[in-house]
């Protein structure tokens, strides 16, 4: 039987070059090898956006759309939505009584977490159990596996505790101590050499129109030591030559080298061809997408959750007779 | 349109005349007024069990028994098992969102709660959160009252809190701000004269035999300051007759004073008229019990819970349209 895997993504906007290129890119690999789970995962998206969540059940039907545009094939994987299968939450009220306080307290990417999405009210009883619903999530479809990042780390590492904790408390070995898959990810800043977010608006969504992308590539900060079209360029402090080592071939990538270096072309004009890059690049995804109507994609998320749920409500019978709950 | 009520009880062992007079003998008046949901709060169970959930579901069916042997009417009043309602955990979590963390920090009863709960892990995640699922199962049935002894209004006013957070930040007034029913309850101690509690073991149960309750009632501690049996006894100070005071009738409460008064009749010969008294007291119950088969209140059960998902499930699918769940 293939292992399993259970990976998510939060819809608190449309999805961007960045979560391609960290993530989604890996996902369609992942599926050759492994019995997949994709998740939008909403509930954990309306713990930062509880106080603004508008749009967030779009992102989540949008978030979907690019999944299988990107290439993960609902045919092999489990695509859903994470509120349409309750027994998330009901695995994660269990893992939360069993969880001790400072285990989520002290989890170093909560106050990370805290700093980073600053300007939010975020210090709630809520946001502090984030881990533990992602354990839940983990531990619900018996997750072998979880493709993470570095800083991700310490996140599976509690979700691992958590279930040592259940399985030794319940005498039974339930759940499968997650390993983690991690994946070496080239780093994409945003548009202006900070780090791709939503609140930024600095990243390139891979919905985005090809005149969108275009523009929006123009606005790119380039090489700030290059002041005239005649002064040489750095392209290894550049964030316009990043983008080039990402989606350009090796040949495009050396003769932008060469240009930028022997100051052969503008900035303007070497990034009107990484807009063209860009555009080709996401072509076929964008191709895919427009093929995928709302009817189609609501259809995918509900044989999804069904899916989901025929795994899930297993994995909850067995705990529920192992706690005692009535069944 | 009847108001609604809600209340509940853990199902942390036997139901036992502590609940009856607390609380259960009011929720059967209570019926006559009010629309009632009564529910087995195995959730909140778990939070205090989870190191020892032995005999925790079929506890729940025992509490569902004693219920409706005391006189609440599957009929007239949503009797279920909470966990049987997967709405509650989402409205519950929903709410732990929006809930500061010093809201549930600073809630009296929680720091109450850990010194009396000792003995057991209990700075856990999930018993922080116990207010938070509190306020969710009163609101998820738009709750106009809670039937609340004076010690548990803390609780309460939380509720009321998170109720207000709720409407004002999604600017819609979904949820009542429940008011407390405030009910005298008599206070009844245990056989050995502490707090009536499973873990002392020091209370006698609704289903107890006319057996058990003759030989609990042999033991329970009298009026220590009388030693012989010439000495005249003190019944204010005795727990005997706080049993008397509250099970007997007029003109045998007045009779006991007068005979322990006046060292008429002993402590063993007064403790086996009380065993009577409680007997005859709980026959009308324990009658109801034996007539209630298993499949009887699995079938009252089922029926609970789809009528509580009903209302729930409604309630829910506003929520998640404010708070822009996917649907």
């Amino acid at each position: 039987m293939k292992k399993r895997i259970l990976s998510g993504m939060r819809p608190t906007g449309r999805l961007h070059l960045g979560h391609l290129v960290g993530a989604l890119s890996n996902w369609v690999k992942l599926q050759e090898s492994y019995h997949c789970f994709y998740m939008v995962a909403d509930w954990h998206a309306l713990m930062s956006e509880y106080e603004n969540p508008k749009g967030m059940a779009e992102n989540s039907y949008e978030a979907a759309r690019d999944f299988i545009a990107a290439g993960v094939d609902p045919e092999r994987s489990v695509i859903f939505i994470q509120s349409h299968v309750p027994e998330h939450l009901e695995l994660a009220m269990v893992f939360s009584d069993l969880t001790p306080l400072s285990w989520v307290e002290r989890c170093p990417t909560y106050k990370e977490q805290l700093r980073e999405l600053k300007g939010r009210e975020l210090t709630t009883y809520g946001f502090l159990g984030y881990p533990v619903l992602q354990a839940a999530d983990i531990a619900l479809y018996k997750a072998d596996s979880v493709p993470v990042g570095i800083d991700q780390l310490p996140h599976l590492e509690l979700t691992r505790e958590i279930i040592r904790r259940f399985n030794s408390l319940y005498n039974k070995k339930l759940f499968p101590e997650p390993e983690p898959i991690l994946t070496k990810t080239p780093k994409l800043l945003g548009l202006d050499n900070k780090k791709m977010s939503k609140s930024l608006g600095n990243f390139i969504a891979l919905s985005d129109s090809p005149e969108t992308i275009e523009k929006k590539v123009s606005q790119l900060i380039t090489d700030t030591k290059r002041i005239y079209l005649k002064d040489k360029g750095h392209p290894d402090t550049c964030n316009a030559f990043s983008y080039y080592a990402i989606f350009a071939d090796e040949k495009m990538r050396n003769e932008v080298r060469n240009w930028c270096e022997g100051a052969a072309i503008g900035c303007t004009e070497c990034k009107k061809r990484l807009a063209k890059i860009l555009i080709d690049y996401l072509a076929p995804i964008r191709e895919r997408r427009a093929k995928l109507s709302d009817s189609v994609i609501e259809d995918i998320l509900r044989t999804g959750a069904k899916k989901a749920r025929e795994t899930a409500s297993q994995t909850m019978d067995e705990v529920k007779r192992l706690v005692n709950l009535a069944v």
